[in-house]
């Protein structure tokens, strides 16, 4: 009931966003047109024209977001009546903008060359693991923080067994859409760029469609055709939830990430060992206690199982000023802690011995790789992460 | 009255540097040191040392803001005892971190490659412009937004009478501490990176000093060894304020920015058509209202006056949600209007015709030069702006 109630909130998100961006983006833009001088309006003569533009770009976004709520909320259990998912939230639709830029990312032509840094690698490194394709069927990989699956794909398309995870109902609803209820590509327009005012050489680059997704993803007609005997329909699977909570070991610290109920502890406990290689991307960072992802990575790995590992060190939590309970158990009492969700920000070369700590062996290691995350290359300006990669064995 | 009220704010932010940073920094992460269970603390042993090194690090750097905001109170019209200052508020206390940074790009070595792509693009320009050492101080050269005035500085060294203008009280008391009370090179160290808790290779480049000033202000022996004739002290001048307030032509659009009354308006029409060159870097991006910028520099340039610029288009007010009031006059009447501070970030392009709209011709223009603003190479990650850079003249 909770996760149906959540759903709808960000269901209605999806739904809303249309009137959030006319609000964000043409309200204080028209009213400041206004305040201009007869002298300052003839100067950008070009700027009523301009917020028009906006305001269709705001249009094709708004059906496609409604398109996407409306599609994927049968699926989440929920009406397909929008007058039934309640009410959406600022925070809520400023993520359905961000949504926007992972769509870009993960599933147009835009977004190759970040793929290319970092899914790139990551593919070939496992074909060169597992070159007999036929094979790849009985190698079971996991990939928390899976975003919009566009990564679980391409392993999927390169044959194996592949499930990913996910916390966000962003990126949950929003790669539903994508992975089932579409079928052609570049079948969709978005205008992600509409919410950037800084770094634009030209009008027309705010104006930018983005076509999604650049690759059907339903397509897989390499495998069927090469090899019939894959069960390709079987390959691919997907989980809503915590990482540490479906995957991690029994009696971590209890807190809003991990529960005691019997559900997640039943599937946690089918998790133990199973895996043969774990792949994260941009992920490790968006830990509050990253001891407890790499507890969970250990745990479900099989004995000298793989892990992979490609991002940077922008810890999410690093300015949040919110805090959980954690209850620990010690001595056999309960212990009950306040604990900010910042400040375990690990620098990479304390991150590394507590990687070897918990009992990886680091068999490949690059350091400070260059990629953007998001980015445009048309923008004046980008933020240029160094990311490290490593491929990483179970002790 | 209200600036020495505003000031003793400004100063009591400097003097509670040091608190906040205990706040902000080490009282988080002792929670969550104590939140960890053993094995979780075991993990990390060197995490309480760590806590330790960065509480001797906000000593240093409180102990320096504490002397520098006594020692420029009198300077400013107040008294240099602190309980006297009433109280600071988290938004200036963050801007004192900031202001450590800055101190890092204008004042130290390590920002010498930033002060090199944007200073000595400009100070190279100006010396080939004026090639003689001895006219150079009849060369007015006005500074807007001169932040710590090292630009400033620099132009005074090649003999230029430069007078650097800027509103913010931060920048303001902290460049009359290193102009005014710093004698020797490489004095004070502060500590500008605790606050940086992602992109960290090593615990002890989070805990690295910075040594300010990396070039002692007041030595400009070059100029009065070889120009004994020059009225060295007589060429540098500072003034606090709204740069279009001061340098702004009259009746511009009234607003917290632009003020009808006697002082700014008889400053003003001393300005007009006086300077020789203005020079802006990462300046123009500031404004709400990039006309009125514009129009000023315009305004206070002499006829065929040169403007130079360097800098990107990242537009402070883009997610500002405050407004002020304009007042303006259109026919004879005041019409008031309620502005978003948002709303008018131009683009590049439509920047370029707004200057040459307004009387501006371009002489020269280099586009899309990378720069970083207060950057540390040895993070794993950095914004990377590309710059535009142009000498025009005033048509």
């Amino acid at each position: 009931m909770d996760e149906y109630k959540a759903v709808a909130a960000i269901l209605k998100a999806f739904y809303d966003f249309g009137d959030w961006e006319r609000h964000e983006i043409i309200q204080p833009r028209t009213l400041k047109w206004k305040s201009l001088s007869k002298d300052e309006q003839e100067l950008l003569a070009w700027f009523p024209d301009h917020l028009t533009s906006l305001s269709q770009c705001i249009a094709s976004n708004e059906l496609f977001m409604r398109e996407l709520a409306s599609k994927v909320a049968a699926d989440w259990g929920n009406s397909e009546d929008s007058s039934k998912w309640g009410n959406s939230v600022g925070s809520d639709l400023d993520k359905v903008r961000s949504t926007m830029l992972q769509f870009t990312r993960e599933w147009s032509e835009l977004g190759a060359k970040e793929r290319e840094i970092c899914y790139g690698r990551i593919t070939q490194e496992l074909e060169s693991m597992y070159p007999e394709v036929e094979e790849r069927q009985r190698v079971k990989i996991l990939v928390p923080g899976c975003g919009l699956g566009r990564l679980v794909v391409e392993l999927v398309k390169r044959g194996f067994q592949t499930q990913g995870n996910e916390f966000s109902y962003h990126m949950l609803l929003a790669s539903n859409f994508i992975l089932n209820h579409t079928f052609v590509a570049n079948n969709y327009q978005i205008f992600p760029f509409i919410h950037r005012f800084s770094h634009n050489k030209k009008r027309n680059l705010q104006l930018a469609p983005v076509f999604i997704p650049d690759y059907n993803p339903g397509d897989i007609s390499f495998l069927q055709r090469d090899y019939p005997d894959i069960p390709v329909a079987d390959l691919m699977s997907m989980t809503a939830g915590s990482f540490v909570d479906l995957y991690g070991p029994p009696n971590l610290v209890h807190s809003d990430i991990y529960t005691a109920d019997d559900e997640a502890s039943q599937f946690r406990a089918l998790n133990k060992g199973t895996w043969d290689v774990v792949v994260t991307t941009f992920f490790l960072d968006t830990a509050s206690n990253v001891i407890e992802y790499l507890k969970s990575i250990h745990h479900c790995l099989k004995p000298h199982g793989y892990w992979i590992n490609f991002g940077p060190l922008l810890w999410h939590y690093e300015n949040d000023e919110n805090v959980r309970t954690r209850v620990r158990t010690e001595n056999g009492m309960q212990v009950e802690s306040v604990e900010p969700l910042k400040g375990l920000e690990l620098t990479r070369d304390d991150l590394i011995q507590l990687i070897t700590d918990i009992g990886f062996i680091f068999l490949k290691h690059e350091s400070e790789i260059s990629s953007r995350y998001c980015g445009d290359e048309r923008e004046l300006g980008g933020w240029e992460y160094k990311c490290e990669y490593w491929l990483c064995q179970k002790a």
